[in-house]
């Protein structure tokens, strides 16, 4: 009899490891996918383990280009940031993975695909949405919601006990996620919400420490960034850059409590530094030339887009919609902003544009017309006729 | 005749300073009125100059404590933070000097009030808006609106043609306003959005250059910041003690251009040193506090209401209204948050509070448990529900 | 050995009687709680048969007070209609129900509490989140998710086999649940929603052929309906005659395909004849006596309203601080308005409030004067100052 | 000295016969454009009466097509209704006549526009918001602003005097505006919003006393509307059948206490019948094939979107990337809607689509299986998790 296909979604670590033995042990025919969104992995020693572990099938696409354009951009272009302070690096990589999933199944036919998520978090939504959306005849598993190991422990008990080949940072203290647009970092003694993050747990910045500052140029055209002080660069390359120039700067961390969208609050830390800078940049460009209603209802919908990203919605048609929302604002997104990196902080300091709407003429006090001061006071008495005589609280009784 | 008295809100500034005695030039009896919200000039030289210029009468009020606790305390507790950036001290201030204003005139039996606000920036709207809520009886004068000089540069001119006595900044190069809670500044070289605001443009605020950080616990109760280091202080001390440690930090600053009620844009620098600290804290602590769907919608609110102080509309009833929704929303803000003061910035990095909704147990991924696995599949399915099979772009066609 | 009590909310209906004795033969002590929220059944025949059926004990409670006090007056006065056409009577009526189910185990010491919804409707969400959130402690016991009936067919057959005391209509067409502010139909034809729904399906109201119309005088004190044509009338006996007014001009239905919160679509049929006539007076007297920026907002709040009710939010913090957002718009919600009755139809062609903001001087058009002309100028130019001349698309590129 | 030319959007009405001969009398060489919106007015009577005033040119331009596919559309896609109850017929027509004018100014190389609104409405600052936009050169002249006449009398005993030639209803009980779209009517009795309108006050629709109904089916492609009962026809001819349908019904009028722009309140009435009917089919068709956050979303930016109309703010980037959003939802739009037309309602009773997202089998309750069950349990622990054990008012506290 022949056996099912599963394709696992494989990252190298503990879980997705044991995994491809658990789905092996129940009879499956294991196609571990390797995707690479810039994780920094190495690719081959992972693949293989997964062969030794005994994957059938090792497919391994580099998809970074893509996700940058696809995914990483619109999100850009939004402002999408949960909570106010997550970029939501790993929300928007995984859409772009279950849509790989189903590419994978229907290249190797397989019937089913499986991930490594717990129950306890976000990103088994955000694959198991994602596929379905896709493809719902794909059967999808979900190997560490169903197996019997009570803790991180049991697991790597039952590893070592199965010779399983591991990475060597398999009894790390973390839970780690990581792409080229930041690191999502969980659990250990980062589930204290009162303790700090200690220094160690950071892995693409360094302790904002340095002194002084360093001042950098970044181009954008029609909303999508294309050079660091006037050096054009591809957008990958570019985030490459910046993660590299911030995260010397200690730029991008975050530390919070956040509400997971199934009903829990957890303590997470995050690294982006790439993220910090654009997102401040792009959004002090904004200011430039997005006119005041613009700019006030496109930050309104900058939470439910983040919203949409962080609760696995990517594929639906409010999206969708959004999307195409977002991209009719990016035509007049040109120009360049001076942003200094300082310890921690990326701080926006100067920014110009073909489409400025900053009218010097307008805005300074030193010369006044009359004309424009009869103008105000139209626009005063009728911007607060509703209110004339009704007092402190707004109304007379 | 008996001459019609108006009272003006006078600052000790220039406008004000001449506004006097072009207000008595036209015949009106001058009550000028100081408010002291914070802004550290010195009161009684100021009242000496007015009565110098022509004022028939000073009245001066320390309304500090009612601006921290009525209008500061609400925004605060609202989040109220415009374009992102602008915590909105000079708005904030406002409302309240407009009711000092009608309060004076009732005393004083005046007919009229009277600003210094020219016809371009927001803070007559604020203050005519007010005046006219309070008592719409009141003529409102604004001499700055009215009078023909073509530049600051003329104005100064005049006023030393007319020997009126001066503060000693009079020719100074930024338009600045002061309060407790923080200062705007703009005018001078910052009307050039691409030029970076230059170090000596700041008044509350050090360079952030000092290296290393601080630490301080900051308590709240009720919504309510109550102490320091677990040292209880009155709102108004803590404000001030915040302002201080937060300005050695260099923490708080704002550049950014700014989109005016009055429909155009303008460069703006800010600093508030207490209320970056402040706002920071009490929206880590509530991400502790709040669930979810409330943090949400409170966040939404919050751009509304800045927006309402912005531009003006704070005795309206749909400020009320949003009041008494934020304060429902405060009586489990109750709890501690570790901040660190770092060079330019303030980091939560720690937070508890006794209605803590995190619950370590539902967050750990250290233990798993059959029942919450299958929840998680039965929440995803329904979750992804209407998007099953729907493709790419959430629609088959 | 004690067997366990639980308390069944007993409708009196085929599906909770058939719960009755499904529950006893697990070895339930059965307390079956019926509410009266003014579904009009019979509540005497309907304990007799409970207990004919296996119920221990019998409880009727008669909530229709605090149900029209503190559920139907604030959903009233929030406007909250889900999608635009629900007035959502059943869904105000779970949390009431839920927390008399609370009460209950906690008199008769019970450990569980138990509904008759099915797996696929709101109903079942808002029970176990209103239980869960009051109490839980208390386990949930759903039967009607767990037996093995295959149809409403099968399940009749076995009451039959069981002989069941049924009420007669229990072989009826439709999914009926009735209370004093509406019902709602489901089921039957009615799946179809190409089928315009047959007259024979609606209750409380007739069809709307009668001819001409007739005018009522609905008056409020603070946002709560009390009296009409000048009769002052508690409010349970207004909705009561209301509805009886109503009903008789066929007022009050609706028709149409509604999202369920379980993911999925379903076609519902609604009677609310005294919802309908109350939101539409309200509303219109609040366009008298609410200024524009509260009367656009409080209708955005309306729509998140009605989704919490729908949704089974009922006690949940969000709908806390939208109730006082909402009580603090109503105190000038004095007044009243002419309705016209009309086959189909409430209609409001007039109003009036002491706090009426209608000023006839201000809107009529007989009386020009030269003053309002020019601060017409001025508002509109600072009003469109940022779209000066960025053509057809607001932007020149 | 050539004199200057304005080019004056003439209606034939009595404000603008009287500012032909007010502008003509101030040196201007006068431009009358007659835009036919489907008002229904004689254009060459119009015309010649522009003619005999003193118009130096009249420019009759018939844009209802354009008025249809460019403005009335998109509007109706978005489901724009001001305040609930107003389909904004004018408010629509008049970006359309700015930017006609507009054009016109550039063909006959006049330097101003001049329009016939009042400065206490909101048609001033849809014309002059729309013209600055377009082309800030050009000057707006506003004689009714500036005139001299102190009521309708006395303006209509001047062109008496002045022997200007009137259309017979020039001294007609209300201010009145209509095209294809619908019809405004104000002042007069109806001034007072106690009052009823009286019959007489309507022109499209007829008193809704007919008895029975009569049901049409209304079919639409991605959001357009095609066909009346399987006939398909222009858009254009289609709304004029639905009109002239839906005024013998008596359908789409409403009577309503309106917030201007302009800080004040007006008492309005308008009929809008073939909006009336398209909007209710066009909302249910969507609630068939739009999934609930889609719906929910869009239902939102709908009263943003008729906002953004009546506000005068048509040619505003908002409003451009608004249409992008509504138009990426209409894709699956195409369906039809059975309507049925009683007297002053429209009422859809079915409704079907190739891109239906009802699925009979998933809402259906006769057929329960048990996978679904174990589902919602799991979806409503997850769902109200943030709630358990909360109490009443959503905090233990």
């Amino acid at each position: 009899m022949k056996r099912r296909t599963v394709v696992l979604a494989y990252s190298g670590g503990l879980d997705t490891s044991v995994a491809i033995r658990w789905l092996t042990d129940r009879g499956w025919d294991v196609a571990a996918l390797l995707v690479d969104v810039g994780q920094g992995a190495d690719a081959k020693s992972a693949a293989a383990r997964a062969q030794r572990i005994g994957a059938s099938r090792i497919i391994v696409k580099d998809l970074r280009k893509i996700f940058v354009q696809e995914f990483i951009l619109p999100a850009l272009q939004a402002h999408a940031v949960y909570e106010g302070r997550y970029y939501l690096a790993t929300a928007l990589s995984r859409p772009l993975i279950a849509r790989a999933l189903v590419e994978a199944a229907h290249q190797v036919k397989a019937t089913a695909v499986a991930h490594g998520c717990t129950g306890k978090g976000n990103d088994q939504v955000r694959f198991e949405v994602g596929v379905r959306a896709l493809d719902p005849s794909l059967e999808i598993v979900a190997p560490v919601r169903e197996w019997e190991f009570k803790s991180r422990e049991d697991e790597l008990a039952y590893a070592r006990r199965q010779r399983l080949p591991l990475e060597a940072s398999a009894g790390k203290l973390y839970s780690i996620d990581r792409n080229l647009w930041g690191v999502s970092i969980e659990g250990g003694d980062l589930e204290d919400p009162w303790s700090a993050p200690p220094e160690s747990a950071f892995l693409m910045t360094r302790a904002p420490k340095r002194q002084g500052s360093e001042t950098i140029r970044v181009q954008f055209a029609r909303g999508v960034p294309v050079a660091i002080n006037g050096q054009r660069q591809e957008l990958m390359a570019l985030i490459e850059r910046l993660s590299r120039l911030g995260g010397a700067w200690g730029i991008g961390r975050s530390d919070l409590v956040e509400n997971r969208l199934v009903g829990i609050k957890s303590r997470e830390v995050y690294e982006a530094p790439a993220a910090a800078i654009l997102h401040a940049a792009h959004r002090d460009l904004e200011s430039l030339v997005l006119d005041r209603a613009l700019w006030h209802y496109k930050e309104g919908l900058a939470h439910d887009y983040a919203r949409l990203v962080y609760d696995g919605l990517w594929f639906t048609p409010l999206k969708v919609a959004l999307d195409a929302f977002i991209r009719e604002t990016q035509q007049v997104v040109t120009g360049e902003v001076r942003v200094e990196l300082r310890p921690g902080q990326a701080v926006c300091v100067g920014r110009k544009s073909p489409h400025s709407l900053y009218r010097h003429e307008l805005a300074t006090y030193s010369h006044g017309d009359q004309y424009d001061q009869s103008l105000a006071k139209g626009f005063i008495t009728i911007w607060g006729m509703p209110y004339v005589g009704r007092g402190k609280h707004g109304r007379k009784s």
